[in-house]
């Protein structure tokens, strides 16, 4: 797992240069000029599709629909239509839901897109279009290269897609700038981790069964993929939430035993997640914000910080936090004294309808 | 909370004695022929969106989305067209986000509908039509009454709106059975917590901290707000799954000392369920399986069972089944000495943007 997690940024840096396979997936999605985006995965590949729901709704202003797949696969109930398109995500390709979603798709005129890390498999078979992830074999369970390597493709694919449609693409400007920020952001995690042995909210997270993860708009999908991850690889109940979800009940579970994670890497949400940040505070909450340089705990002690090299841009500050939170994660497992690469109760393909 | 529960089967009666002014809501939703349907909703109002998310696409045939409300609120992205239409589920009607919603989807041509138990808040206000809960005052921090009169007030307008369509609205001839459906729901689970105090899950769920709620399609919005009411009225951590999304990553966190809730009362779904108990058996998760009489454990043992008098329509056993898992978890906060009533660090209206 560490050392796939390393690799995430020479992933990152083969994909930006082989952008234009991306591309002309991006400009062909927004020349179907659909009325609704439809997205698809399962665990890891979920939140990825996550990622994609939030960009690709700013990058082409209609609405961005999560898929329900039961209501296919359970209820066969098909609502693509030549007015919608399709992003499918797994990283083997292999899963019988993903695929029953694109065959659907193809049936009612819908255009579909695969992102798949095999790009002979059943999913790219079935759709239109395959984005192949190109980040090579995946051995540890946990996925995270391929995780990251999804983010990249739907920021490639959603930049083309928002200069084709003509709105808003100057966040996409950055996207050269995402490796050498990876690993910056890489570094930085690794020296936190090195100086971390007494910081309150590491020794939590060594000891403890519950953890929380916040963020708000570009930082939820990673929210979300840091909680399964510790989830996967200690056996934890790890929740992420949105800053505003949080409010709204989860907030009663957050006390001075539950080590909370603080994604503020974006100063747009920065409001918000200051909110939430507050009421953590004050329930005592052993808390980790990372930040970028821009906004930061200021100087609200006693608080860990992470400080990542993030740029102002929110639709790409995913995969730079992606990659500290993950080797942060890697490194709980690995100080309670378990194998990240082999989680107990888990296999590396998982196939559901 | 508890005769708040209790009164939930009069605000069903009421409502559905009230049709009319819902089905006038879904035949003008049908009539606007939407492309896309948008639903949003914060905590317990989220799961009832979710509901609406899966039986309105069940109903029209078009995509569903569930608003991703920061893309708005906190990025300044507008999605609204008149080819969509918006749901927007507040309790209070006071939340900012929702009615941030309502009024960009006003201005940009989108028909939008509030539900909400004040005809009298901002939400209502701004929406072209308001579904009124008419659930009387909910004192209860956690709501449950507003929850369930969310659920029938989706059912009424889904059933006007598939109608008006011609699609498949077979389900909804049950929809004036669910009042009495769902006293003998109550009246089962309150025999069951009377007799359930040597099993093992129920001990579980009086001394845990953890706690898994698993449903699949239409009792996928159930298993996240049983969860959450657990997590607002016992700070422990619970989290509701998809039995699909369990299998990808979560299930690595069932274990022998996390009760497990399961809740399959809908043969459509009874495979994917049975996937999903089978992986929790196999790691000793103490069980309540929580099912019609159609379905059940098929005598698989030790299994602690609850029967609940669903018929066989998968849309409608939602009401159903929150009434008595509500019962439940009132049950089991009272059982842990606590007050559901007013959780520590939670207050009634929540405003976040």
């Amino acid at each position: 797992m560490r050392s796939e997690i390393a690799e995430s940024v020479s992933v990152a840096t083969r994909l930006i240069a082989d952008r234009a396979r991306f591309e002309a997936i991006g400009t062909e999605l927004a020349r179907r000029n659909p009325s609704v985006v439809v997205v698809a995965g399962r665990g890891t590949s979920d939140h990825a599709a996550i990622y994609a729901r939030y960009l690709l709704e700013h990058a082409l202003g209609v609405p961005v629909a999560l898929a329900a797949a039961s209501l296919l696969t359970q209820y066969g109930i098909e609502s693509a239509s030549p007015q919608s398109a399709l992003l499918a995500f797994s990283q083997s390709g292999a899963g019988p839901d993903m695929i029953a979603l694109v065959e659907s798709a193809k049936r009612r005129g819908a255009y579909s897109i695969a992102l798949t890390n095999d790009a002979n498999s059943g999913l790219a078979a079935a759709a239109d279009a395959t984005a192949y992830l190109d980040a090579g074999p995946e051995r540890a369970v946990a996925a995270t290269k391929t995780y990251i390597a999804e983010l990249i493709s739907v920021a490639l694919i959603a930049a083309a897609a928002a200069r084709a449609v003509g709105r808003d693409a100057a966040w996409a400007n950055e996207i050269e700038a995402l490796p050498a920020r990876m690993q910056a952001s890489l570094d930085a995690a690794s020296s936190w981790i090195t100086s971390a042995a007494d910081a309150p909210v590491f020794g939590a997270l060594l000891r403890g069964n519950r953890t929380l993860v916040v963020g708000r708009g570009f930082e939820y999908p990673n929210a979300l993929e840091l909680a399964l991850k510790l989830r996967e690889t200690t056996a934890m109940f790890a929740d992420g939430y949105s800053a505003a979800d949080l409010l709204h009940g989860p907030i009663a579970s957050a006390n001075a035993e539950v080590p909370t994670i603080v994604l503020s890497t974006d100063p747009a949400t920065e409001k918000s997640i200051s909110g939430s940040l507050e009421r953590l505070r004050a329930v005592s909450a052993p808390l980790l914000l990372v930040h970028s340089g821009a906004s930061g705990s200021r100087g609200m002690a006693p608080l860990e910080e992470l400080a990542l090299p993030n740029g102002p841009s929110g639709p790409l500050c995913t995969p730079v936090t992606a990659i500290a939170g993950l080797a942060i994660i890697e490194a709980v497992a690995t100080g309670r004294g378990l194998n990240p690469d082999a989680p107990q109760g888990l296999t590396k393909v998982t196939k559901t309808l």
